[in-house]
This record gives C-alpha cells, sequence and structure tokens, in this order.
C-alpha cells in the first residue's frame, strides 16, 4: 500500500461549488477511484488550500487505471473550472508532499 | 474512527532536525500515541509547511490520553524548539483542516 499527500488549490469564487460537487461525487466517478486501487482517499480544505491524502494498492497501477477512465477524464475537465490542480510538471500529477513520518 | 487533518510550520533552520527526529521517534512515544488510540498518523512536510493526518479510535479520548502522558509533555516541549505547532486558541489543537471529501 502507497500513502499519496498531495496540494490542490481553489479557484476563486469556487468554493461552494466545489464542496456541493464532493457532497455527492457521481457514483461512477467512486467506482473508477475504488477500481484504480484506491483504498482510502480524502480531501481537506482550509482557505484556498486543497489537501489530498490518498491510499492505494500501487500509485503506479492507480494512475494507469485512471489515465484510460472516460468517467475520470469528464471529471477533471469539470474541475478544471472550479481547481488549479497544481501538476507537477516532471510526473503530471498534482505537486506531492513528502512523507517525514509515518504510524500505525 | 476519526479522522484529523492539521497543519504545523517548521521554524526557519529547524528543518533538518526534524526530520532527524522523525526517522526516529522514541518507542515510548510511539507507544504513547497507539495507547491513545491511534491507528495511522503521517506527517507530510513542504517547505515549511506541515501536514498531519490522523486516524484515531475516538479523538476526544486521544487528546485526553495524551493530556495525562508524561513522554508526550517531554516530546512537546522539544518540538517547542522546531516547529510552530499552529495552536487553535479555541481548542488548544493544532489549526484543524475540514474534511470536504471521503472514500474508502
Amino acid at each position: 500500500m502507497e500513502r499519496i499527500g498531495f496540494v490542490m488549490r481553489l479557484l476563486p469564487g469556487s468554493e461552494q461549488e466545489y464542496r456541493t460537487r464532493h457532497a455527492a461525487v457521481w457514483p461512477e466517478m467512486l467506482a473508477a477511484l475504488k477500481s484504480a486501487g484506491c483504498r482510502s482517499y480524502t480531501i481537506f480544505i482550509r482557505d484556498s488550500d486543497l489537501f489530498g491524502y490518498l491510499e492505494v494498492d500501487d500509485f503506479a497501477t492507480f494512475r494507469a487505471s485512471l489515465a484510460v477512465s472516460p468517467v475520470d477524464a469528464r471529471w477533471q475537465v469539470e474541475m478544471t473550472a472550479l481547481i488549479d490542480p497544481l501538476i507537477d510538471p516532471t510526473t503530471g500529477f498534482h505537486q506531492r508532499l513528502e512523507e517525514v513520518f509515518h504510524l500505525e
């Protein structure tokens, strides 16, 4: 299992719509995440900062699965109006946070 | 189970020491966290920002347990030299992040 921490940023004025969308994520999007190996996924908000915590069976497999998911493609297009995903050009994924401590 | 997201901030010049300490947290501190009901605890770093992700059986019990833990008191004193814990005066805990989405 891999733990992934990352950040995104809300675009000005989009907080309420972002909250509304995430209170009712499409069932097919949730299914796509699970099918990609997502065990646990939480997004936290603090002002315009979004902090994602993701647990996946295998991160490379997760990304490869979503990369060919039509539902994820549709979801990401809709999110483009609401957030700056803060993509790291070297990875194509959101800017990662580095893990400095873990206990379980 | 409760999920808790929170933030802290590194003090200038303390990053290396913070990393060193968290690569070798005292076994008695890890035991105190587990004894308090900690199921999973991860700290991420990004520049001077620290993001905590905590899963506990019960947050009130967790806090009450650490509040009377001598080892946690010692640990927090040592951390005072390295971080601003960003304590929320209304709760006495680090500034919490609000959960906007969760899937598992």
